[in-house]
């Protein structure tokens, strides 16, 4: 066979073993909070059909899936010699029937429904994942990255709201990274809408409400106006630009500007109660209410929850919020839900950047025995195996090199000591232990040994 | 849109609550016992690239690779009129040029050559990643399953071997679980090919061996006569078939039988000097030298192992070997390494199958407090915030609902402890905690809860 130069497909990664420690550093965290606060894991297949996955993600999305070709002769039931007038479409649906997870959402939605009868309600569940979008990649987005999402469905208890909100806060108060969280409800930007007369072109409003950090309040303007937004509903939202304050000044101002629409109201009321819960048992993270938040519109019905980095310039760490009816769709109506998701691939660029991941040594080995020759080796292995069975990551170089090489092996690992057993120490039964940062030597019993790399 | 019948792809699961206690578990001891022989983690992406991938498992395996539809308009580049003349795997090659991940080693392998300036030769890696196939789904047999492999590459020292073995054996009594190891060496079966002058014949001869357990020696002997090996060879053979004892019988008998081959001395001797090394430390496991074990041959150059349950009838748990040139076709010749891989799944139905699994509680949530509305929940969640930073993982039901459900779903959750909270006990400052097992109820402080739940 050909020699071939390897390499992985666009958009994807192979984890080292250091990067492998800052993930697992991540992923142990969030699992850890999430465990505290009493979410259960699950874990979905990477392929789930396609019926399940599309229609779910917009238009755009389902060009984003990536679908697996059907096994066997996928030809064989395909009318091929009309292929060329056929849409890509329906040529697809016939040659693939499944695809890759796009996100965890929608086959958690899928697993409820299909579990129900075996689901103890209110059901909290997290999971760890990785999804894949055949978007084009760029720094910092990727075609597989993974996603740590926590859920709390059947249950429309605005303290479901408050409990996330606090993982959230425990999650980066334990990675030591300041962060914002912002909340807003899907209900007081209905409730905008209608204010100004609108209500059917709520989606416009908020994506333009979105831009106004980014483009300007001038260009909003222009595209509100090029939306088919009447002068005078544009007007009426001309305070709301303005608004300014703390939460709580901000709240008096909704609360006011609202007064004449009922499901606004609502949002208002359902802020208070989160920001009153909080009140109650204080977070570390800055909350801060923020109406341009407009994230996953297509199916938040209450909450809208975003988290950024306080000192670094990077997109959201994770985000979330309550939808009234994710699972209606399989089935299943009226079950509300409400969850968030952190990225666990910006997470760590942002922990690498501001130099947040601690050094573990306990994550890798701690002591390397140099290797003489077959009668060291055979003195050695039963000292290796009481250290191993000490729960002491250990290792014995395979070969018997020389010297420098097997030390440039423990350098380069970082193994902080290395045990040198030659002929000498078998006679005095005493281990030669380099300490690898310091570079000082001592004569020490195998006991002694094993209460420096314990302690 | 029309409501959707949830179902997942034919041979994948999901996995619950349960089922990844149990799943965690097994990982959690097999990984810890990696890093502590000083295995590191890598992780690759879940698709390669076909031309990594395609050749690897020889024509059978290919087929069974699942393959990722190109996104955008897959067809454009394709001759759609002609579609109906060429051959299925001339258009596959045109629609799809990522595949899923099939195993863990060609991955591996990849990785090495691609990141071998990068890394510190020999170098130990583990990975515990999920793998798909696209084999016909049956009892045990999944379309998307876990593999948990640790590779020694660099070194060709019979040490690794030895290491290999006594992780083995640390895996399996970390689950209580009975196994014998089996081992075997190429070279000693391309000896027995070599001494009865059939040399280029050793696949045949060897699967024929394989095979003897399950259909016994007579058929054995049709078959290696149906594959043209001649009768005064298959009589040469017959000593190998009736060759008994134990482990250094059967050393001595093809010490003996073997003297007349190089290669065949060598494979004795390195499984000689293998079961020298445990002699010195040794293992809790049987270690049985078996012959007819010829798994991976494609492979395989020296050692190969299996292993199997005692007491319970399953294929195999493990099974591993080294491999003299896997990177060559990456362009990296003249690499050995040896390597094993636990199969997670076929472990969970043993354990499951044997009652192995240690119920855990400290994984789930330890006490749920009773939610009897507003007031009693703005005092609870001071407690519960405190509860959360000493570690105890508790919850408070979201809703303020009948208490017989709140009690049913800490029933159904299996949670430990209910602590009842109303007017009464936040009046005399203390909490009545139900003990759920057991049915008894005693008023204690909040710092008396916390030791007993610590406890």
């Amino acid at each position: 066979m050909a020699i071939q130069k390897p390499s992985i497909p666009k958009g994807t990664r192979d984890f080292s073993p250091k990067e492998m420690e800052g993930r697992n550093f991540i992923f142990d965290i969030i699992r850890n909070v999430f465990k505290k606060y009493g979410f259960l894991p699950i874990e979905t297949p990477a392929m789930e059909n396609l019926s399940t996955l599309m229609g779910k993600y917009g238009e755009e999305g389902d060009k984003l899936l990536f679908k697996i070709l059907n096994s066997g002769n996928y030809l064989a039931k395909l009318n091929t010699s009309g292929i060329s007038e056929m849409p890509l479409g329906s040529v697809t649906q016939q040659i693939a029937k499944r695809g890759l997870r796009y996100d965890l959402t929608v086959p958690f939605a899928r697993f409820v429904v299909q579990h129900r009868n075996e689901i103890n309600f209110p059901f909290k569940r997290y999971q760890i994942q990785p999804v894949w979008r055949a978007d084009n990649p760029q720094k910092g987005r990727y075609r597989e990255f993974f996603q740590c999402d926590a859920d709390m469905i059947g249950s429309n208890s605005l303290i479901n709201e408050f409990e996330l909100i606090k993982v959230i806060d425990e999650v980066f108060e334990d990675f030591s990274l300041p962060v914002i969280i912002k909340i807003n409800n899907r209900k007081v930007l209905a409730g905008i809408s209608e204010i100004i007369g609108e209500s059917e072109k709520i989606v416009d409003i908020t994506v333009a409400i979105d831009k106004l950090d980014k483009i300007g309040i001038k260009r909003v303007l222009e595209e509100l106006s090029a939306k088919g937004i009447s002068d005078q509903s544009i007007k009426m939202l001309q305070p709301v630009f303005e608004m300014k304050g703390n939460n709580d000044e901000k709240l008096k101002f909704l609360e006011d500007y609202l007064s004449g629409s009922e499901i606004g109201m609502e949002g208002v009321s359902e802020l208070r109660k989160v920001f009153s819960l909080i009140s109650i048992d204080p977070i570390a993270s800055e909350l801060e209410l923020d109406i341009t938040l407009a994230r996953g519109l297509n199916y938040y019905t209450g909450a809208i929850i975003e988290v950024k980095a306080k000192d670094v310039s990077i997109g959201s760490l994770c985000g979330g919020g309550r939808y009234d009816d994710l699972t209606g769709i399989f089935g299943l109506p009226d079950v509300s839900g409400v969850g968030i998701s952190f990225g666990a691939d910006r997470i760590y660029d942002v922990l690498l950047q501001t130099d947040k991941f601690p050094d573990d040594e306990k994550q890798h080995t701690q002591v390397l025995f140099v290797n003489f020759g077959d009668r060291e080796v055979n003195y050695i292995l039963p000292l290796l195996g009481k250290l191993r069975k000490e729960g002491i990551n250990s290792e014995l170089y395979p070969d018997s090199v020389k010297m420098k090489k097997q030390m440039g092996y423990a350098d380069n690992s970082n193994i902080p000591y290395v045990a040198i057993i030659g002929e000498h120490e078998i006679q005095i039964s005493e281990i030669t232990l380099k300490n690898m940062k310091s570079g000082d030597q001592q004569t020490v019993s195998f006991e002694e040994m094993l209460a420096l790399l314990k302690g």
